[in-house]
């Protein structure tokens, strides 16, 4: 079952349970926001039912409490961060911050990173330049989970790309996986067995394994050596533009580890303590082109005018950004939604860590 | 019926045409290098070709021979430039070239440009950048051409977004609408006869027109106030990624139009001399991240995992650049296709200003 929670005092948890793997109190105060910020927008997927994951990367050392981002080369323009394993949450806030501090100083900053972790959301990134009134940008690869077109077995990652920009009433925030669907949606539709709606997962290449009981196949799909993999953005031919979402994840594939000079999507192994994902991060000042109100308001009254479209009936119009923003809205409000089975997980971290969880989750 | 031609003597011809509209010789061996370029890489349908509808907007004005493009804005890592409805390729070199000495001498270069005019592929322009040794990406707005998620009537152009980056043995490069298809590509399956083999077109939201034989329907795409428009990369309904390519067109907007303060797709009508697309183009010096070769060779040997992987039968795998590639070794060696209606058109504009072109097409 889904109950709402109240978001500060789940925000209170998560800073005590960071603060118990030795984080730091300012290093537990940026996990707990970024989390929080992931459920108040709605994407539950990426937000506190995540930290599961991370509790195991801390326990068997793929995330390094105490590392810290290290600058290994830097122009007025440009850094590369190693993450040195770190959190990836908190080398994705700091990455971004020198991206922000570069744009604000030069017009334009962009770091790439490497021997990162799973940073969450691209779109917080994004979102913190578009907070600055910057335009922002985030990339992460991943381990190989998308079908080149035509091949039989995956090579790039679900790398998604995500930008944000300043616009009224909302802030456009796009962010999306260059695969049709991120892997974490196919586990959704399989805990709720259901069969996927369109052609997500395809077998030798492009035979779709649409059946939630398809179970060896999609197994598989954790399988770096399978026949398995995920459709990149416009499906497994040419026809539907299936090149295109494979292009658009190689080209993120530049931005994080060619860049960086860290690992590629074919070379991050689930095990390896050694190997880990690379991120970019760009800010770009809108005002070197213009004046900025001017800009932002001519970006929002495109906006509008798309938002005011005749539409399908039932099914109106959505710009990137207005979702989250109403999810956030409703969220702040009335609570968080956390499944029983996730929050007898956290609070089961907070047990073992000796925190007494009991208030925050009345 | 379609023929070779040597490229050097077309390349001679589209001069001495470009030439006898006035043009300076520099501006005329330019625009007919971008143009056979493109014809030598395969994409017909956007070199000599064109040069039909060029013909027609410098006869009734929309292409103003003696305006040049102007630098109303600029940092060191950025500019805007009012084109001013001068040629549209000769728009982009200029900007094109702005952004690679920006990126020489800062690292990277972002350029807008805002009352330009059709500038042909976005690719040849993000190729300059490579073949500079530098990244580079290029993208154009164009009249409202693609539905917007659920809307019933287009309002985002058909937006591409190219990239390349130096890689051996082939140069990568990128160049896609960010709508399934182009409009291009509606006319060929038209002229040939041929259904449509995917949803590239939708009328009332979601309904496919998919038969060659919906004259209506396909004429209507011409009509900016039709209920027909060209689909999203992703096709038409969330479940296959509908909204990331609507989400892709619209951050093109920015790039091309939002930032330079020029019209939005929208607001580019076709027969309004007053209102042009917008465009961008950035270059990046990979050296500010890292030693140039060193990345160049780590890009290289992705890219040939990508190739080396198992595939559909018959169907290899293929990363973009490859195809131009062979493309242009084939052609350069073999001459550029040209079908006889084109030549005719061309020897037709030949004639008309006065130009001996018999020794070009022998």
């Amino acid at each position: 079952m889904v109950k709402r929670y109240n978001s500060k005092k789940i925000e209170q948890l998560i800073y005590n349970i960071y603060k118990g793997y030795g984080f730091t109190e300012k290093e537990s105060q940026e996990v707990a926001h970024m989390l929080i910020y992931t459920d108040l927008i709605g994407i539950e997927s990426h937000g506190v039912q995540r930290m599961i994951m991370y509790d195991d990367f801390i326990r068997n050392g793929k995330i390094r409490v105490h590392n810290q981002p290290e600058v290994v080369k830097e122009t007025d323009v440009s850094a590369v961060v190693d993450a040195h394993f770190g959190l990836g949450q908190l080398n994705g806030i700091y990455s971004m911050r020198l991206a922000i501090e570069k744009a604000k100083q030069h017009g334009i900053g962009i770091v790439t990173t490497r021997n990162s972790g799973h940073y969450g959301i691209a779109g917080y990134y994004a979102n913190m330049a578009a907070e600055e009134g910057l335009i922002g940008l985030s990339s992460c690869n991943s381990r190989s989970a998308m079908l080149p077109t035509h091949a039989t077995k995956a090579l790039v990652g679900t790398n998604p790309i995500a930008f944000a920009m300043p616009a009224n009433p909302n802030t456009f925030i796009f962010d999306a996986a260059t695969t049709t669907v991120p892997q974490g949606k196919i586990e959704v539709y399989r805990k709720l067995g259901k069969d996927m709606p369109a052609l997500w997962v395809a077998k030798d290449g492009e035979t779709p394994v649409n059946s939630h009981n398809d179970t060896k196949d999609l197994d598989a799909l954790r399988d770096l050596d399978s026949n398995v993999g995920l459709a990149p953005l416009g499906g497994v031919t040419e026809d539907t533009g299936s090149h295109k979402g494979f292009g658009l994840g190689v080209i993120v594939e530049v931005f994080t580890a060619i860049l960086s000079m860290g690992n590629t999507s074919n070379e991050i192994t689930p095990d390896d303590l050694s190997v880990g994902p690379c991120q970019s991060f760009v800010a770009i000042d809108p005002s070197i082109f213009g004046d900025k109100d001017a800009i932002i308001a001519k970006f929002s009254a495109y906006l509008q005018a798309i938002r005011d479209l005749p539409s399908v009936p039932g099914k109106p119009v959505i710009v990137a950004g207005d979702k989250e923003a109403a999810a956030y809205q409703d969220r702040s409000a009335n609570g968080i939604e956390i499944d029983d089975k996730t929050l007898a997980e956290v609070t089961g971290i907070a047990k073992r860590l000796g925190i007494d969880y009991a208030q925050y989750v009345d």
